[in-house]
């Protein structure tokens, strides 16, 4: 069963949860230890976008009317009640699921994407540059650099570059260049290639060398994908949306669940119910279980990316030194998590689950059979944790209402099911021993 | 700009167009040569579907409740309109495309899908075995069988199965059974591996194999994918939703395009409109140059699979016997076209157009860039002829509204525009001789 929802009640603005929250959150650092300021990340994005990272005042950002226009392309997206899902499990829970899978590039990350390059083009910007693992983040920035003829470059890790060509391709076919990281172009790379002229590359090593190129080059700024306040922000309108159609649904939410990666996604479809808090619902960020930041890292100020260009940040990190497996659900495998979902995680205003690669594809699979669309790896792992709650319903016999964030993204990710229907698929969990030794070298900022 | 239509005005029928034709079409045919009936199709399809395949009288026929409900998940699907690419080719034309990509199998095939696997379930048929070449058609099938319980088996043309696993592990991941064709599970399969073991197949060949299981196997019943009336019929839905669509745009159009491969799509989108043509609207069939059906074929009686398993149809034919390159779009390779469009085509009132590949996928990479959604191989053929039309308009300073259907399916074609972004897809056009040999071999049934 599919809720809509009018055109004219798409939200008019994004939602900052800070103003709600009855706790701190501690601010960006510089890596000698400093609170960072509008000033010091001026260089790094546009000015607009800097103020809404700041923003700690107003519960609401206006959208402007032609952002809006363009979200009305794709948004309202539909929320689905899973219902051959529940038979399947058999299941007295119902099963709601937030659906944005429907956008240009396949993904939530287009609300973002979109904003951030429109932003961009009013500040006279002629070059967005972006880090990406897989494809994802850059496929949707490339798409979005195009509404606004500005000239997209990404740095792609190599590994991705070289295994799974299709992100590439996408990138490509929308006019993005596409450099493989560690490249000859900035300083951070040569220095890695110096030391290993075969690195295979990292995400941390892509936003250094992402971050070296938007600070110098006239004219650029870089693009976040995911982790800071703003781009969570910017994600709301995948919570308000689904509040309102949960309402027309008649169907409070017990338990929202989404994958966690850098925790934009999550913070989009979770903070706007946030109130809900009070009345019982619970929250679940599930994570992999070969780079579970908020299980097993630890709370402390991090780099956010190899050679210290970005922003340190406070949140659970499992250390930036820490390579976690290649397994296959690219956005899921960084370092660090959201300080917002950080903070909510340390007031215990969340929970967190991790799981191995194999039990999530295994209920991708389940879900794809039942409903029809295929959900990208991410979106693997949060119906894992969704059909594990309804079977509890099952065994308690309790008429939960659950929701989760979906997500297709299927021009990347047909290959991993491939291998996970293959067998040749392996199951990685992060040894604590390991995390263990790469929060030892964490930064001595606090 | 997107133009929705609300769930509440999706068509509760489908639309039959004989009723409206001026002329007769031509029956299916035995090999034999007498017209077939109601019960020399029984072997092959459920009944329900039978009878519509020979309704001649109703020009409407209700779609069950619960399909309906089904088809709500997706539909109505929405209409665009093309800013962005009327902008870049500086064009006083508007475009609009009516965007099938949203559904759980990404494409417009998904609506006959349903229908089939609905009546199915209510004659108990526990198979339905259907024939695919890159894999769009059996992936509909796949998703749609699971909804009602039913096994799928497909055979694949061994070419794609061997080549382009992605669509092979899509069918796979969805449950159904996938054959390599040709297969020793069938008379026609071993027969041709006898006379050439290592074959690579056809779209056929793969036809007669699944012809011959669903006609032998208890339970069982075949699955058109496209050409047959029943399917264009299923189709309508797509015109009729953009009719109501382009009266709520405010815009009568004046040219309606769409790809063809056996004639589901186009029939599906220009049938509804069939009565604008007296108001002067035109409607254009784009073809591959490479299996010119309608601009090179001959309208003739001819096999619709390799050893005539299935009935013969009279329609515009290159010759069942004719190999088209393995070009880039491989529901456009049929030899044959779908008797309702052939006799349109024959009667006047469509055209039809022919391009190479790489036209097209130039076209496609346009279209892409500016408006974010990446088309299919066979939408970027309808995207060619709409960009020319465009262009005329430019230089005749007409304001013409063109209209086109559009499709996803990016699982699998994103290895396509890779290869025509790499400079290594060829271009190739059927040749006269060719084609003039392959017609020289037809049935002599009139």
């Amino acid at each position: 069963m599919r809720v809509t929802l009018d055109a004219k009640k798409m939200p008019g603005k994004w939602y900052n949860i800070i103003p709600d929250l009855e706790f701190d959150v501690s601010p960006p650092m510089s890596p000698s230890g400093y609170p960072l300021g509008f000033h010091d990340l001026e260089p790094l994005a546009p000015h607009a976008v800097i103020e809404q990272e700041f923003e700690k005042e107003k519960r609401e950002i206006k959208i402007p009317d032609e952002l809006q226009a363009l979200y009305r392309e794709w948004r309202p997206t539909p929320l689905f009640r899973a219902e051959r899902l529940e038979k399947r499990l058999d299941t007295p829970a119902r099963i709601y699921y937030k659906y944005e899978g429907g956008s240009p590039s396949g993904s939530y990350e287009f609300n973002t994407a979109v904003a951030q390059a429109y932003y961009a083009s009013y500040e006279d910007i002629k070059y967005l540059v972006a880090a990406t693992g897989n494809g994802e983040w850059g496929a949707s920035l490339a798409a979005a650099c195009n509404f606004f003829d500005i000239k997209c470059k990404v740095y792609m890790v190599r590994a991705s570059y070289e295994e799974r060509a299709y992100g590439r391709s996408i990138m490509e076919l929308l006019g993005a260049e596409v450099v493989p990281s560690p490249s000859e172009n900035t300083r951070t790379g040569s220095k890695v290639l110096g030391k290993d002229p075969g690195s295979s590359g990292s995400l941390s090593i892509a936003l250094s060398e992402a971050f070296e190129e938007a600070s110098k080059k006239e004219g650029a700024k870089f693009a976040w994908g995911t982790v800071m306040n703003h781009i969570i922000m910017h994600q709301t309108l995948i919570g308000q949306e689904a509040r309102l159609q949960m309402k027309e649904a008649g169907a409070r939410p017990d338990i929202i669940i989404s994958a966690v990666g850098g925790g934009s996604g999550f913070g989009g479809l979770v903070f706007p119910f946030y109130k809900e808090r009070e009345e019982g619902s619970r929250f679940i960020a599930v994570e992999t279980a070969s780079a579970p930041s908020l299980s097993k890292g630890r709370y402390a100020y991090d780099y956010t990316d190899s050679d210290g260009f970005a922003p340190l940040l406070k949140m659970y990190t499992i250390g930036h030194g820490y390579v976690p497996p290649n397994i296959r659900a690219g956005g899921m495998r960084y370092h660090g998590m959201s300080p917002l979902v950080s903070a909510l995680y340390r007031e215990k205003r969340i929970e967190a689950k991790a799981y191995t690669q194999r039990r999530a594809f295994e209920a991708g699979v389940e879900f794809a059979r039942a409903e029809g669309f295929v959900p990208s790896p991410e979106s693997s792992y949060a119906i894992k944790a969704v059909v594990d709650e309804a079977r509890a319903c099952r065994e308690k016999k309790e008429r939960k209402n659950i929701l989760f964030l979906m997500n297709t993204n299927s021009n990347l990710d047909i290959a991993v099911f491939k291998e996970f229907l293959e067998g040749a698929m392996e199951d990685h969990v992060a040894q604590d021993e390991h995390v263990e030794a790469a929060v030892r070298d964490l930064p001595e900022v606090e």
